[in-house]
């Protein structure tokens, strides 16, 4: 059971920038910082832009500042917006061959599981996530080898 | 985000099971009646056998039934012993490069939302999904092409 890389980046770029907001940051500087693909970041910076997460400002001196206040981001939110399908299994999508659809009690159980999943994410924000650990192997640690 | 689809025909195999408690029933004919991969369903069942929820008999007239009575079979616990990995994120595995791991309040929202989703399924068991729905549907339903 997993939710997509392109989430987990999402919701690290989000904490970084959280960390960082008296200032423009770069797509290099969290792929750095992170050790990731500064190409696989792009879309993912790109998705929270179109999300209205995050601001990207153009042109020389520009970059990347969060969007709201950590406060007003919602982490549940931000999973169901990134994550490219919340299709638990077959049948929650269009066009499942599966006998038992539509009135399975396997899909009512996963329903509400999955449910019970967002609903502990949707009690959070940004601003639990950005705490003084975060602050502080985020701006101090040494850069990674990217 | 999403279960496998391994997971996914190892909780039909059981329900499947659980409608056909009377009889041994075959892998071919569950893979007919939900017209999946017979090869595909066989390492389910293989897997549903190792883990105690499925007995299967060999030779002429064998066939599979459940190990356990459905009330025994907890949905939560066929969840996690059928997931090849219940790593939501790449920090819950081992060979974490997160600057953030392991103090992160991420990936301690994520556990606590992991735990969430599980705890709904630990309150199920096989018994809750079988019903007269299932019964009827997997019995006297017109064989889907496979």
């Amino acid at each position: 059971m997993y939710i997509t890389q392109h989430t987990d980046y999402a919701l690290r770029a989000l904490i970084y920038l959280g960390t960082s907001r008296d200032r423009l940051v770069t797509i290099q500087e969290i792929a750095e910082r992170f050790g990731v693909s500064r190409n696989h970041l792009m879309k993912v910076v790109n998705a929270l832009i179109r999300a209205g997460f995050v601001e990207g400002l153009r042109g020389k001196g520009g970059g990347l500042r969060l969007a709201r206040s950590p406060g007003e981001i919602v982490v549940g939110a931000v999973v169901r917006q990134m994550e490219p399908s919340m299709h638990l299994v077959e049948c929650f999508g269009s066009g499942c061959q599966c006998l038992l659809d539509p009135d399975c009690k396997l899909k009512v159980a996963l329903t509400r599981a999955l449910a019970a999943f967002l609903e502990v994410l949707d009690e959070m924000t940004l601003a639990d996530l950005v705490g003084q650990h975060e602050r502080r192997v985020l701006k101090f640690f040494p850069l990674v080898a990217t």
